[in-house]
């Protein structure tokens, strides 16, 4: 039997967000490979084996996936938060399947979406996404702060609503705090911002602030920032918790 | 009893790529409004009302949503094709709880978000929004084109890959075309493009080109089109398709 691979994107936690489509490639793999975490929400079989991994070593599990397939011919299933297209595994996957042994890049693949995080902070408060937006990985890891205060820059001339995806980590502790300032000169200071964290979960957060008052000490890893426009609304409800969203019209130039 | 209102999306169109979330909320409604071929996907129960609408009428689809549910306590499920609120309808029944009568912004209200179709699209042909990206709506019927001009422009000028919603359509046969040019004058020609349509349905359709070569006249309004940038790989496979992603590491400024 030929192997394959899948890679699957469970969404944002609750297992009611994971489609049916994931469920069933999940339920084929006889190895699940994945960041302890999240193989830890899943309920197994007996005869699936599961290797746990640190959620660093990104570019070793996606090659230990692509050995398992192309070289034992296993069902191997890696598992990813979210949706494995953005900022997750799917690209480390590839990496790998481009600088391997050749045989790497044939094996049978499928990419299986899932709900990324910031649509599921976006339902949670309103439509903060309603209009153009762009995702961005406040990770200096991989690339350059250089290229982050760029893109940061161009983001904010062009009006996008931003989502950052991992904002801090206990090892980068500084760069949202640094991208926060930067955007206090380029936009006003009432924009909203949002810091929603573990949308659906028990230990759910969800903080509604603003880019002056902001605070990245509530933000850690699993936390997705959505930076508003000078457009946002924020419909105050009494008794309720605002719903905030962007507006279909631009009346002039941004 | 209360009226409620579930805004949910029906993710790219497979059945099996509907959340369990998604699905319980259309089995608990009473009324479904919703752009015709969207409700023509589901199965419904014999006490279920569909209120099938124009896709253009999005203001009025929403204040009727909300009337039947502040005025009349109907149980009301508003149908979107992938995230409802991603150039979708949950923006437009949030502008209509601030427009309209006080008793709307007070309903019970829940958004349940889908798989957007950049995210189904990247997932078919490997990983391309596999770092900093953003999406932008081609529509100018709520925004000025100089606006849409000044995203592209900044978009470029960020790096980011970007897709493409409402590229064309009958009414606006001309934006993507106009686009494109003015992104030839800015980026690599050699930069990949994809058009994907109707991912996981039968009539699907997957194109991959180039920023020099992409033709408009491939491409209608239930297209989603990303645009690559200069550091997006394509990977052939001899036999199989292209596999296109965005490496996760930048070495220097953009």
């Amino acid at each position: 039997m030929s192997g394959h691979l899948a890679i699957i994107g469970l969404g944002p936690g609750p297992a009611d967000q994971i489609t049916p489509q994931a469920a069933d490639a999940l339920a084929r793999a006889d190895w699940l490979l994945g960041y302890g975490p999240y193989l830890d929400r899943l309920r197994l079989a007996p005869n699936q084996r599961i290797i746990p991994t640190d959620n660093r070593e990104e570019a070793a599990r996606a090659a230990h996936a692509l050995r398992l397939v192309a070289e034992e011919g296993r069902q191997v299933a890696m598992v990813t938060g979210g949706d494995p297209g953005v900022f997750a595994m799917a690209a480390a996957v590839l990496e790998q399947m481009e600088q391997g042994p050749s045989a790497w890049r044939m094996v049978e693949m499928q990419i299986i979406p899932g709900i990324t995080a910031m649509l599921a902070v976006a339902a949670r408060v309103g439509a903060p996404l309603g209009h153009d937006f762009c995702a961005i990985s406040l990770s200096d890891n991989l690339k350059p702060w250089s290229v982050i205060e760029n893109r940061l820059r161009a983001a904010a001339m062009g009006g996008f609503v931003m989502a950052f995806y991992n904002p801090r980590s206990r090892a980068r502790p500084h760069q949202l705090g640094q991208a926060l300032a930067l955007l206090r000169t380029l936009l006003p200071r009432t924009v909203p911002v949002i810091f929603g964290r573990a949308i659906g979960r028990p230990d759910e957060n969800v903080i509604f602030t603003t880019l002056a008052d902001a605070d990245p000490e509530q933000v850690d890893m699993s936390t997705c920032v959505l930076i508003g426009t000078a457009e946002t609304r924020v419909l105050e409800r009494p008794g309720l918790e605002p719903l905030v969203y962007a507006p279909r019209s631009i009346a002039g130039p941004v």
